[in-house]
């Protein structure tokens, strides 16, 4: 590990660790950090040895969203910011899809708070585990900026009624109302967090690699289709992966009740 | 308050509550109430003093749907009602799209029973408070008439099979079940209803008016895009909402750690 | 009965009762199966008499997915299999569209294990009961096929993080996970299953055949549609459901507090 603002280990066995680390703004994703990151999402985009992702925070917390500062100084432009906050805005969404469209499963290890532009974060990984005792929010409102970009991720995973509450209250739920609403998948206790984010990685970077990219690929194409549609979208995609040469050994392997002797 | 059939009163902080007010008839959704509500909606959509609406029922509860003598009276017609039907459903729709589209947020606050068109009521609106003891269904189908656009609105709010079993069933759910699947934001015990629903509008009211109406525009307006449309237009809209001289105030004050001073 | 792959049972009050019944395979979807559940649902779309259906399975499991020892056979044709699959893919498809667009509500009865395809199943049906102890999973993940095909129903069922989880993970969830996260409805002990799916399909059955049917279609009809094309639609269907004689009856009869005489 370098000291640089995203931090990248990787970890036996095709697990990628990038750790945001400016903990001295909350990981803020200020306009470094978004560059970093969507520079090292495309890295990971062309790496075929990495089968899973995990997104952690470094200090006291995941990410606490926007650098308000830095946003307050785009004011300074003739424009009054308004060039530079249609920039930003669309450089945090890129950075968004772009956890969507990697090919590698993402989760997000979450600790301490996740607010605003850090709960979309959450919302925008494929997985999430909590710490117990951390807090989401999509608080902007309390400041006077209603979190509308967040609300995107965020709405794709929970309840309309859910998300509207969080979102005009701006009040902040804990890890077990996140995991009872569909925010996360699993709550840790802090000392395991670490241990049981990679567990669960581990778990998906045992699956074929292949097979895992195909299915995640095709997870966000069908969504929202028509049934009719999605299903012949999805019928196409299980024949390119029936076709994998490692799949037919996994099958076999299955059948003749042996481990598959896989090279993906 | 007067003695109308959908009273309104204008609390403190900028909260408009509306009182259905036929409890003889469970405050079902006749012709006038409809009429009624349009009217009242179509004020506050102008009244920019107004931060939040409660909605709620006099009497023993919410709303019980439909007024049926009413629906049958129309089977005299020379079509036995068909135009007549299509209208009352075209209006009731455009109540409950009404609610959506209103700048501000609405709440309703169920006490009870809310059926059918009640049921409706409830889901159509942008958060829920509940008492204890409040029944939920969309039960037109013990009677014949399977509660097709209350679906709408239902299916908008829970998950598939919930939904499903809801409308085939007629059964009853209670404020637990209805919370627990998405159909309310919160449960009061049946005296502190009122105040439980009342706090929640306030914390709302207290928010930046303008940021919340941008909000809620946007959370309908982007719901059910493609992710990249959907962000396209958050963006949109946050850069609008960062233009706004009170969330220029509202970020600053935060950073300087004081409250902040709102003019809207 | 007879001893055949898929038994039906007509039961009284217009119930009928699938059995898949290759239990030695654990009512693996093979090619036979499929075609036998393609048939005898073209042959419920036609009957008028059948007001519900119930799927279950007999033996250990209510289904354990795809015949993958079949499915291994078709790479020696000359294409490796790729028509093959595609077909395969395509008819298992058709039987679970043709579940959703089935004029009556059919119930899945799960017991044992429903995995991949036989998890589809289960999503793939209006409702779901399940006996304690049931397992579920789309495990094709681990033997190296993605279960992209059971992919489209699951996630149209439960929320994007725990299908996306299970889906990846290859885990199974049991009953209580199943009923929590909106895959199934209802948990019954083993020994009162198919008693509590019977009651749930007689309460389903005594209702008003024709508003049912009405509903069903709408159900699936206006899913997914912007929220004014969904009313509009709903409306139309609403309307149609109104003019019935049995309708007209249903509502006076519960004016007059009496039970209605139906024909339907």
């Amino acid at each position: 590990m370098t000291d640089t603002i995203l931090q990248r280990e990787d970890l036996a066995g095709g697990i990628a660790r990038l750790t945001l680390n400016t903990p001295e703004s909350l990981n803020a994703l200020s306009d470094a950090m978004l560059a970093a990151l969507k520079a090292e999402l495309g890295r990971l985009a062309q790496d075929t040895q990495t089968r899973v992702v995990i997104l952690r925070g470094a200090g006291k917390a995941l990410c606490a969203g926007h650098n308000l500062k830095e946003m307050q100084a785009g004011r300074a432009n003739p424009d009054k910011g308004a060039a530079y906050f249609a920039d930003l805005f669309a450089r945090c969404a890129d950075v968004m899809k772009a956890i969507t469209t990697l090919p590698q499963p993402v989760i997000a290890q979450a600790h301490g708070i996740a607010t605003a532009a850090g709960c979309q974060l959450v919302a925008s990984c494929d997985m999430a585990v909590a710490a117990q005792g951390t807090r989401f929010g999509v608080n902007g409102v309390n400041i006077g900026l209603f979190c509308s970009t967040p609300m995107v991720a965020l709405t794709r995973n929970v309840a309309a009624k859910h998300a509207f509450e969080m979102l005009v209250t701006g009040e902040f739920i804990d890890a077990s109302r996140a995991q009872e609403i569909g925010l996360i998948n699993r709550i840790a206790a802090p000392e395991t967090l670490e241990a049981e984010t990679l567990a669960l990685a581990q778990t998906v970077a045992g699956k074929l690699g292949a097979a895992v990219r195909i299915g995640k690929r095709a997870f966000y194409d069908q969504a929202g289709l028509p049934l009719d549609k999605a299903y012949a979208h999805a019928g196409t995609v299980m024949v390119e992966n029936m076709m994998l040469r490692d799949t037919d050994e996994g099958i076999t392997a299955f059948i003749e009740k042996r481990k598959p002797d896989w090279h993906s």
